[in-house]
């Protein structure tokens, strides 16, 4: 074991990327060398971190020498490609892509949830989703308290998971849009500006999206629970930063709304934020650039037994994505798991 | 019974009472004559109408002489104070606020899936809340053909629905954030720009907000089912107009997506728009300025026995609003239930 590692940031001049990055200096994690990677386009721009700047690099398959953990964000294609070598020169592979979720020598991992995951990967660490990530923080507390049969979700997600194309996208629709200017449309398939999207990535046969299908199928790896059932529908909104979620569940046994409260009061990486009388509940907003999960609106539903609404809110980018990833390298090197 | 009709719009200069003038206009209304009405301090203004121009009079307990239809659009205390001296001066008052809407002496009127209760108005005949409305309308068919035991619902509701005040504050406040200058909150508690704000109108103890209690409340009037089990959860999103709908609900008796196809495309206002393979699903840019339902992604959920996840947009100042007013009407002139 040592005291500081050598980090890789691949995709480091993206959305996720750029966030890693001021994490790994937010959080103070201990940094002997670092290197930031992206497609050659990028090549030669610097990034910032922790006071100066990092020369990018093109990535390739020959570049991880001497990485201990390597933090991919480059998209699922660059993923299969390039994690491989990451993991053949001895680095750790913490995947915030889909290519290798649902491999079953791929542990899907979320700290606060199931954190004992991380001891049987194989190289590969796969980062969930964003969506997935806040749904599963938010409800890990009355899964086991109380256990949960059925989640019902609509998300409201926002753009900047898509990358920073997207951001800028609805940056130039939106102002396009007030000025009675011309709208271009080039990142989704529909102006997004002042406009609302259900869909998001592509569709399967069944009529879901593959961001449905990921919410459900990542819920029941990351809950080791086959069982639990669960639907989904996501929908894009004109918003720049963070995801809400609208969640319905039916828990095994009763619990109460003051007991939920409870539960998530002393929940790690969530926050309770539920005073409606004076218009206190999650937004993005307040969200947008915290670590935490933030939970309000909670409520019981009398349309069924034992069933409760709840609404979740967290910064994509980071819960969702960039600090779910950190943690998992902290729990590793924490744990003692790094060469 | 007459062929032509003395109306008058309530509420004239507001973001439904001009959309009612409109239709009145569109649909061909058999007009008499026309009267608009508003506060004292909209008096005088001019409102467009067939081309020319109406004088806006101050509303007033006697300014009801000779009208026969009085659509109402100016807010729940102004239908409280005015309708009854309308009723009174022999009008019949359809009120767009929520006043009257659970009296059990006010028939709460959607023209496609209860017409036949307008029949036992003693005056007043209720339009429904605008959530209700699309969600009812997209509901109705497969109510008839399977019976609904359950709804659970999601909404994504535009500024349009808290009036023009509110389409002016999405507006500049927009524009702010793009131009990084000083945001004003006025019309909501927080910012809607570029955020999501999950509270429309008040609290009740409950947790619920006054719109989702309405949502549960009037879907059983006007179904006439009080045990039929609904929750909501709704939000305002930052569009100017159009309400989108994330509906899950149980069915008494099995039903595939095939044929909840096929009940929706025979049904009268609904649109059909479900092909998700060419990027086709309801969507408020799409909805806009239409007197349509528009439902799309139909599929089947798992997760529960006898459950679909459905998509309904439509525009919540038209169908949710003036149009289901202006067809009250149209059903009154045509019954001959007009004196």
């Amino acid at each position: 074991m040592t005291d500081s590692y050598n980090i890789a940031v691949v995709g480091a001049t993206g959305a996720v990327g750029s966030v890693m990055l001021k994490l790994l200096e937010e959080r103070n994690f201990p940094v002997a060398e670092i290197r930031a990677f992206a497609s050659g386009r990028s090549a030669g721009q610097t990034v910032p971190f922790k006071g100066g700047e990092l020369e990018v690099e093109e990535l390739t398959a020959s570049g991880f020498e001497g990485v201990q953990v390597a933090l991919f964000s480059a998209g699922g294609a660059r993923s299969k490609e390039f994690a491989p070598a990451a993991v053949a020169a001895g680095a750790v592979v913490i995947d915030n892509s889909s290519a290798f979720r649902q491999e079953p020598n791929v542990p899907l991992v979320v700290p606060e949830v199931n954190p004992g995951d991380i001891k049987w990967h194989e190289g590969i660490i796969a980062n969930p989703n964003c969506s997935t990530i806040q749904m599963v923080v938010a409800l890990k507390p009355i899964y086991d308290a109380v256990g949960i049969e059925r989640i019902i979700v609509t998300t409201f997600q926002s753009v900047s998971g898509t990358g920073n194309k997207a951001i800028e996208e609805l940056f130039n629709q939106s102002e396009a849009v007030l000025e009675s200017g011309d709208v271009e449309v080039n990142v989704y398939p529909h102006r997004i500006a002042f406009n609302v999207l259900p869909h998001i990535e592509h569709f399967h046969d069944n009529g879901y999206t593959n961001e449905e299908v990921k919410m459900i199928n990542e819920t029941r790896k990351i809950f080791d629970d086959p069982g639990i059932r669960v639907t989904a529908t996501c929908a894009r909104v004109p918003i720049f930063n963070a995801h809400c979620e609208s969640i319905n569940i039916q828990t095994m046994r009763p619990v109460s709304v003051d007991e939920v409260r409870r539960l998530l009061l002393a929940a790690p990486g969530v926050t309770l934020f539920d005073d409606p009388a004076a218009n206190e509940y999650p937004m993005p907003l307040m969200a947008e650039g915290k670590d935490d999960v933030f939970v309000g609106r909670i409520r019981e539903d009398d349309s069924a037994e034992n069933s409760l609404n709840l609404w979740v809110v967290s910064d994509n980018l980071r819960k969702g994505a960039a600090t779910n990833a950190v943690q998992i390298a902290e729990l590793l090197a924490g744990g003692g798991l790094l060469e």
